[in-house]
């Protein structure tokens, strides 16, 4: 679509109408399947329709608008649920940029053999069942996972689709023979683009995240009555174990890695009792395997050192692994150049958050 | 009462007795005023009334019994609530020891000028106001604090009195005039004794309990998204002031002094959000002011020291302030000469927890 024109004014309106349902003070209160995300999603297939894609609301909760009368299509979506009380951007830009693209695109009136279909996902932010909808469309959600999803309130996704009226209809699934690629623009949800004076940011890859706990196993004692050299302090030993793990942390990680220590327990975790167990999460992101595998290394061997000073056990466990995922690097090199014709210069940076596009990629 | 014989086995009966009332595994559950302690305080006005003592129970719901005949006493008890599903010792021990005391004074048929009296004070263990019952009896427990105090279930102090059958009756009051001394036995609550294979420890004086709870303030930022140099991450920053402050402790506290470091509080505390604000409760106990004013000025200056450290605020509040509480040097005395006399090596040591004993003191 050589004379294809982006109408930077009617997306920003398309924007601003999706955020008047569920408006919360500056941001949108819109979670899965509430009333307020169902008119969203009505919304969106009145948009759809009018902008000629074929739409409608599949059996878990999509938005899906294909284009008609082409067999290949470029998908651009995101989702357009928030978590409660959240941002007005978060997903919605980019089922708007989808529309948007695909609106302009027929427009042009150069369809030929490539359209544009769009989607919204079903349930990224986990009011259900965390990013159900990609997982559905990919084919990684088992009937079984979805029959035990449950909103924690109590009702099941099943009764909530039912409620929706979505209940029994087909689901909208991603079509290697249709589908060439999946873009999801997003907003950055950090501060290095707008630190670096930065307007466009292109995705190299996104990060792998994994995360261990480690916990500390002493003694529960009365902090007023035991002698210092009678305890078996887990706090302490988690105290000197995060301690000596942070510098090999910021030695390990790559240049764009990053770590956290977001969730400590003290148990009792009172004032006057000497800390009997203790634990602490710690997460790691990074775009290569070799440097999560150092860093898994030096967590191991971290934990190996602690097990057992000062009469307190230290173990670990790794409850979530998620590998990094790839971009296309051909697409990327073209967003990049495309930025760089307008006059942009787009920092090439990984995704440090996973979104639709980790599940789809 | 140089005759008077203490009866070994009638006190253990005592003990056991007392213990079937709430009892609960090998424990018991008799919090102040539930069914099960109003039973076992009526229990203990019969045995006192048998002892030979004037007994009732109070309008705040104290068991005293009063030596009849002599115009002073030393007073000896402690408290028969207990924490929920708490040990068979705690508080019963003390007031048993008064009353076998009591009882064996008695019987020997000397009472002379000096009598024994009897109390079990009203919730020591803080079911609605903590050692409200040892703060009334010395006067130091306003009308207005009493109107305050409620259950956890809602339910107040007040209507708990009523419903006891206890409320309008006067108040045991401490009289200096009558009451020569306060007694208190305790089980040691700790593992010193045992560790250095003593039976008997004599009291040198009551701790004094300190807390300062220093709080770190940063900035929450998303971890997979938020570059590491541009983070103020709170836990990181509580992490490093609790290592460099553990080794300044163990240098500053006295011989007997302790410390602990029992409550940590991450906020937002999950695992994918930088910590933005975090806490820690620093409590510290010694028989000595200067020794509690030199670990005071300790983390005092390791707060100045970490405020600003990686963009996080530091700062400190002193939410409980209680000073050591001495005891009576010759009545300490006398315990060890006692203890001695029977073969015993006694300890003597400080009281890490504080008691009734201590407010009396």
């Amino acid at each position: 679509g050589g004379s294809m024109q982006i109408d930077g004014d009617r997306l920003l309106a398309d924007l601003r109408e999706l955020a008047g349902f569920g408006r919360c003070g500056t941001g949108v209160h819109r979670p899965f399947l509430s009333r307020e995300d169902r008119e969203a999603r009505d919304w969106l297939v009145r948009k759809m329709c009018e902008a000629g894609l074929n739409a409608r609301i599949d059996g878990i909760g999509h938005v899906y608008g294909e284009c008609p009368g082409t067999q290949r299509a470029l998908l651009i979506g995101s989702h357009t649920d928030t978590v409660p009380k959240g941002g007005w951007l978060d997903g919605a830009l980019g089922v708007v940029y989808g529309l948007e693209i695909a609106r302009a695109w027929i427009e042009s009136g150069e369809p030929g053999p490539l359209g544009i279909d769009v989607i919204s996902f079903a349930d990224e932010e986990s009011a259900y069942l965390g990013m159900a909808g990609s997982r559905a469309c990919c084919g990684h959600l088992s009937d079984a996972e979805i029959d035990a999803a449950a909103h924690e309130g109590g009702r099941s996704l099943r009764d909530a689709l039912v409620e929706a009226g979505y209940a029994g209809r087909p689901f909208a699934r991603l079509d290697p023979g249709r589908h060439l690629a999946f873009l999801e623009a997003h907003i950055e949800q950090g501060p290095r683009l707008e630190s670096e004076g930065r307007r466009i940011g292109v995705v190299t890859g996104i990060v792998g995240i994994r995360r261990i706990r480690v916990s500390f196993s002493g003694q529960a004692d009365h902090a007023g009555t035991t002698p210092m050299h009678l305890r078996r302090d887990a706090g302490a030993a988690l105290v000197e174990f995060c301690h000596q793990l942070l510098p090999r942390l910021e030695e390990t990680r790559g240049p764009n890695g990053v770590w956290n220590m977001g969730q400590v327990a003290f148990d009792p975790g009172v004032a006057n009792v000497v800390p009997g167990s203790a634990e602490v999460m710690v997460e790691y992101r990074d775009q290569s395997v070799a440097v999560l595998d150092r860093m898994e290394a030096e967590i191991q061997a971290a934990v190996e050192g602690a097990d057992g000073r000062g009469g307190v056990a230290a173990s670990a466990t790794q409850p979530l692994g998620l590998p990094p995922t790839g971009v296309s690097t051909e697409i990327a090199e073209l967003i990049a150049a495309a930025a760089r014709g307008r006059g942009e210069t787009p920092l090439l940076m990984p995704s440090g958050a996973g979104h639709d596009a980790m599940v789809v990629g």
